[in-house]
């Protein structure tokens, strides 16, 4: 199984972040993809694909502003990184604004997911990772893994959050879709993928699928209720499993396999899976009960379906235990 | 004129807020009403009105929320105030979260408006406060000030925002409408009250007008464009003035002018005045250019309406000044 990861996404490296109502020290660290690689041995470096792939998912305006959001942020005078204070919660519609703490607001949906100088960089590449392991089961692998970091399944068309900027699994999927594929998105992150779900609600050809942790008590809070099954053309394409607090690998495999069977309806013939690997018990940030051996079976299973995949990184806090997580879900390959 | 504030205003006093990126001391300070009180002498004490006349504006959820946010913010070990992180920012719906985070965010626009231990004794007498003064307008008085602080123009029906909690001049336009009033609302607070304006922008019977900063450089950025006039019952009831930075008295009493004339037309048989010091050139937060002496011929143009006024107190930083300006302007009555 090919494994893919540029060294330009370490460029990204905020300082803090606001969490529980205080600054504290960003916890989405490029020690993180450090601490898989490790584990996992080598990885391939990403081939540029040019912005072309990534704006067929993600809006200009939202764009534009990623990549110069941090150069006006420091003409504005702010210290560290840029953080966002303020959400047009109403409504969303184009506006001419012309402050960066306007455009931060625009385009983020909370306030823990700052831009820093290297952003733009890990970011774009980060989603370059995600499409050349995509070329690799476009080929003909059976699968292969994206060491995506940054990650990317909370980021919507146009705005950021979660430690997202990019959606890494939604490009890849829409490329796959470009490429004549039927595909399928499973998300098995701790975390419901909510900029995932938004981009393809509304959608019938992309099936999105998730299991996570019940956002009546965990973040992000306000999507991936279970009631949430798409609209539109796409209604019936979204599927969520909210999970209770201290769920084991017993209790995940049975949600699981009620996703796989939706999956399987479906009848995709390429898979992205978005892997967190915060499900762990030992997570900082998580409150289910997985242990290291158990992502084998559960990636095993996933492979059973027989599917083409492209697993794509997503969470996972437990730095000391993360690299052998990700080993133990790949193996099950 | 008579003049009211009570004392129980004082128990809202958070310490820090969320500002350009960093914390600093919270700029809505019970000092804020001190210096009023200061500079005009005397003020009457509230009468209790209860919940009812609030509850005409904003949601039961809503309030429940006020209530109890503080205590179950600290039940969940967090230090200082209530302060939120993650927004919702494509749809508002009715969520059964149990998480103050998630909570927070659900009933928030922004991140620098904090809930401390006193605040909701000190809102809920702050718009106690409008509604005693609307006593006196009602009663035949040709107006009455009421030094509401903390303010409430930025509060929505639920959501608070902006230094504001319970939304003072909609409380009390709400309840002169229900006594039989036909009601209008002119805002010239510096920032634009996109709490009043949401709360009224689809009904009829009540007229808003703002002048105010332009919001494509000022908070609160996402409400107060010019094309913003209303929608179904209420289109062509809101009339919204931006103006550019640097604005002095002279062009300041133009824009007036025109939202007096559309005030007018209405023959609306009383008015609440959302008042703002902070379009003093000397304020810290904001870029006006009006001076002390100005405020009263700015107050005279609008008594010339000769219309039963309910004067609100919003917003005004430059705290040493603060009470002259606001002296100033209730000198124009």
């Amino acid at each position: 199984m090919r494994r893919f990861m540029d060294s330009h996404q370490l460029a990204h490296a905020p300082a803090q972040e606001l969490h529980n109502g205080a600054f504290t020290a960003h916890a989405e660290t490029p020690a993180r993809a450090r601490d898989i690689l490790a584990a996992i041995g080598t990885a391939e470096p990403a081939t540029d694909h040019g912005l072309a792939p990534i704006a067929a998912v993600h809006s200009d305006a939202y764009l534009s502003f990623l990549q110069t959001a941090h150069a006006r942020w420091r003409a504005a005078g702010r210290p560290g990184d840029v953080g966002g204070y303020v959400w047009p919660v109403t409504r969303r519609r184009p506006l001419a604004l012309d402050r960066i703490d306007a455009l931060v607001g625009q385009f983020s949906f909370d306030a823990s997911t700052p831009i820093a100088a290297g952003t733009w960089d890990g970011v774009y590449w980060s989603a370059q990772t995600a499409l050349t392991a995509l070329d690799a089961v476009l080929a003909g692998d059976r699968a292969a893994f994206a060491l995506c970091r940054p990650p990317g399944h909370h980021a919507g068309a146009d705005y950021l959050g979660g430690y997202c900027y990019l959606n890494n699994a939604a490009i890849a999927a829409e490329a796959a879709t470009a490429a004549g594929r039927r595909t399928a998105i499973l998300d098995v992150d701790y975390h419901h993928g909510n900029g995932t779900q938004d981009i393809f609600y509304e959608r019938g050809d992309v099936f999105f699928a998730s299991l996570h942790a019940d956002p009546r008590t965990d973040y992000p809070f306000y999507w991936g209720h279970a009631d949430e099954r798409g609209a539109g053309a796409g209604e019936g394409a979204t599927l969520n499993i909210p999970l209770p607090h201290g769920t084991g690998i017993a209790a995940y495999l049975a949600a699981l396999d009620s996703a796989l069977a939706a999956l399987a309806a479906f009848a995709p013939d390429l898979l992205v899976v978005s892997f967190g690997a915060d499900t762990y018990v030992g997570d900082p940030i998580a409150h289910l009960a997985l242990e290291t051996a158990d992502f084998t079976p559960l990636a095993a299973r996933i492979a059973g379906l027989g599917i083409p995949t492209l697993v794509v990184m997503e969470g996972g806090y437990a730095v000391d235990a993360l690299g052998l997580n990700v080993a133990a879900f790949l193996a099950g390959f």
